[in-house]
């Protein structure tokens, strides 16, 4: 802990895990190719296909999420097509118009629990009927949503369908895609996933890695020419090794998912603690992020030890707050955030 | 070396230097808030500012050269301005249109090894004199340049005068700027340097770090909202430690200088060593980039021990090839080529 | 009247006030230079200044709505910087994502009765706070509005210095103009307009021209080079006199007010003499569109003879329909449409 | 003649061909939707397909050059595909960026009086050999050129096959396509040609129209969608019964070939007189645009009765200017060129 204050901030306040620091210190001297090329990339790609049990994907690894999605989203779309979220999708409004930036226009939906269903999406089609109006033609998705929820297999079936028989195309930002598939509440598999969706991406910086996040073009139209984009959008590293190299340990020996399901656990602990005290949620907690309604006085006790990001105003005397772990969350934290949580309580 | 070929593609077949190793490992498990708002991003560029004795510039920490280029070009330019590149500049051919899919023109002049002068800036303005034509407003130069020359300081001088009273920006891609700086041909300090452009970048990447380049603002003009140009293009780490802690690094006990002045070295002592076996030079041998003239079978002899990139034909027997060191560069290497090559050419 | 169906569908559906093709005529073979450097082009803007007894405005003529907005937002904005609009502005839905296609992200806001105020875009403001999210720069408003209301001047006034006070910018799309400055509702000279917003658009398309629209720029930061932007975009015309020549017309006697005020006396007709068969409106009758509510079955007899849009569902029994005057409209067609009306509600 | 000075400057000196006048006045209170959709569009579109005997082509009718260039571009290429022209080509130095505005690069090659070849588009395709570089896609050429010259079939034949073979689109620039239909030199119709490009734009402003481009969309993979593209550009003119009218009037009895005849005629005559004086030319005189080159000293007596543009210098001596005819040049001011070229001459 770097101070007194211990940050439940969000998944991503520490470095890497200690096995990738490991395996890049091991590997630093070898030489290899450039720009994706070298054999770690290539190995953590093989790897990949093969824990989806799925061949017929093309995988290409980025630094970060904004990156993966506005790649995607400009690769997928012509200049008139756009892509339609729900309201609380990161594209909608935390990435700065980088959709827009590429030339296209995200189209918003009030989501349930953060989640998009067919007939959201429908609505949207039915405002869109002529060229006087954009494209709508990508579904956007996030899974863990952007408010802790899962989708379940049947949701995105649902989901995926409905795409297919109106011409849309699925794509799932992953950026705690680990948490959402090491959930209770979930029932996908990363292989199922991949043929649930025409696009999605595995989010590692939030999971265990300095950074790193690995798109999956599922649909075989996506495929044509994507390391194009890469290096026009500035997302070729010249030591693309480093993205390798760290995919390749996170897959290895699954890590990835038990970091994942640590971070699981931990929320968990949390939020079921949280409830024992009587406090209700935003949403269901069903992964590394959960949404406690705090009394705001609790809230201001709190932050003197725990540093967290409030949420949404619930009424005058109440407050939503996001809590978030991770694999380097601590146990101890959390037993002390619950203490000092029944104590404030108490008060 | 990884296998039998060594090689002299690049300056980025490496990892990082051990130092930067040792101090991921170090800060590891140090909580820090995200997108290059943490502390070990603030000190690195409180020591770069302090290493160019300016506190007048503002300092911003990307992954990638590329990713510096389109960043800092659309956030200058207005939707109709153009960027001036000498015909070899990164920009024009090696970077898939990344600076036209942000909606410039890259108006192309032949360089004089590599090198802008105000001469040939001027013929462009010449041609651009009307609301029917872009109207060029930033001057795009690399240091060292893609044919491994450098800008001495009375080039840059002249070449940031004429830009003044043109109303024109100047600015330098310095992915091998340490090499510029340590070159026995140049006489510029990274201080000059920073009075010297309107701004500029350091690349980390290909002189010992595992990715990462800083971006430098250094007239006021340019600085206002930048942090949202590198949002809106994916530009800001989750882990912006991961930049910080390496520029820190690099620059504490001026590591960054040390490793550009090995790479120099060890290019230098190839180009004599090349110079002494009778081989010309496609241009002058200034930087960690080489480019002798070779006959073509004798580099069909060296590509069974070293990798290296065949660069421009000369006539229908040679051809000039480039070769690299970096800081990673094994001497032994550079001895086991002078041999093979000395064995080869007495055939 | 071409066939038996006579149509109320909008503004656009004949061709321009007899004048103006006399005027076209009557220079046809005067040689004049293209691109809008022509005398009638000069004329015309010089005129319109006169008409708004403002000399500190630039005027650009150009040849539809949809291409004035685009170029001025995209003129007017960086790239992480937002227009903000109500839901119902043209920019949201019927321009096919044109502003996003320069890059830009419209945040929309419900608005009343089609238009915005200080309060709406505060809100606006209020949840874009940092660099994660686009910079709200402008703010888009129409007059008359999308659902036919006009603007007051207070409530502009009202909402400039709002944005003034937030370094916020103000546009006007005035693609119906002429008859919010003709309104009953309305109390808003030409030349007052100039000084409430930074920049604006006067419609010359739907109040009597074949084509045309004249930009306004009042705000002096938003000249400079505006001409290259227009070039960029495809709208400088080679023949520019065509728009000049137009502009001179509607202007030079006041035509411009004239048809305006003639297209709104025909909608005022028919709205009183609806209203005196009892039916409500949508919004308030104040311009050249209105929109009734009739039940379901009096619309489908109403198509047998007029032609006009749905607007939007009132109920499962009654829907609000658009009706357009212009001046071509036609007397005995306003009172044909009573007449029916009448009868078809007797029924 | 607008006053003493007689302009050779270009072909869209004048306002348009009475006919188109007489036709806009005839129709004028007809009523029609909007958009494109009107029936004299639709008439026209049928006649044109009709006048080159192709039924399997799309129309679509626009503005101007500019806009149709950066439409059809940008409808057919993804972000990281480019277009390649001639130096001399109008999107390249005369467009303001406009292409690269849409995001894509325009490769340049030196032309052949204006004109490109397989071997010239071939030296593109082998400096673009992976994603490191744009990939280009279309190849963008002009008819008639810049320089006045003209496409013969087998030019064109064996550019188009070349195309085919490399995966290549074919797209012709045609501003001044009836001037090339109508030259002595060329040897191809209207319907031949739709057969040997992919698009290609039927250009009316600069023969006879006041605005006007027709877009012939050839092959099937660009056609989907197209309308989409002309909405977000700003393209479909509320009114676009003023471009249906005109082009059917122009094709109507074939004046649109009539006018150009003329133009050309024109053109020869006051090529042939200045042979005779005596004169040379900067490319052969194929078209309405004739480039002789005078010594300087005659340009200045010339420049007191006619404007025309220098176009480049030869020596300290001489310069080649180009001198353009229209439909609308009178012949009086071609003899009296003359006239007053040898009188000058004489001096």
């Amino acid at each position: 802990m770097r101070d007194s204050i211990y940050s439940f901030k969000n998944d991503y306040s520490e470095g890497a895990h200690p096995n990738i620091l490991r395996a890049l210190a091991e590997t630093n001297l070898h030489q290899h190719v450039g720009y994706g090329e070298d054999d770690f990339s290539k190995r953590a790609i093989a790897l990949l296909k093969e824990k989806m049990d799925n061949n017929n994907v093309d995988i290409h690894l980025v630094s970060g999420g904004t990156q993966a999605n506005l790649i995607v989203i400009s690769s997928i779309l012509r200049s008139f097509e756009s892509v339609i979220a729900a309201d609380t999708g990161h594209i909608n409004v935390h990435e700065t118009g980088a959709i827009e930036a590429t030339g296209h226009k995200v189209n918003i939906i009030e989501g349930k629990n953060g989640k998009l269903t067919p007939d959201l999406v429908e609505a949207v089609l039915q405002q869109h009927t002529d060229e006087h109006m954009v494209k709508p033609k990508l579904v956007y998705i996030s899974n863990t949503t952007e408010v802790g929820t899962v989708y379940k297999r049947a949701e995105l079936e649902a989901l995926y369908d409905y795409c297919k028989s109106k011409d849309l195309l699925l794509y799932m930002d992953g950026a705690r895609l680990g948490s959402a598939l090491a959930s209770h509440a979930g029932d996908l598999s990363l292989g199922e996933l991949s043929r649930l969706v025409d696009a999605f991406y595995i989010g590692g910086t939030k999971n265990g890695a300095l950074l790193g996040e690995a798109i999956i073009l599922c649909n075989d139209k996506l495929k044509n020419s994507f390391r194009y984009s890469l290096k026009q959008r500035g997302a070729l590293l010249a030591k693309g090794r480093l993205l390798g190299i760290q995919f390749l340990e996170l897959f290895k020996a699954d890590l990835f998912f038990q970091l994942a399901d640590r971070a699981n656990s931990l929320a968990t602990r949390l939020s079921k603690g949280i409830e024992a005290l009587g406090y209700g949620f935003l949403t269901e907690s069903e992964s590394n992020q959960i949404f406690p309604i705090f009394p705001n006085e609790v809230i201001e006790e709190l932050y003197k030890s725990y540093a967290f990001y409030p949420w949404s105003k619930i009424d005058d005397h109440t407050t939503s707050v996001r809590l978030v772990t991770s694999w380097a969350t601590s146990e101890e934290a959390v037993e002390a955030f619950l203490r000092d949580l029944k104590e404030k309580s108490e008060k």
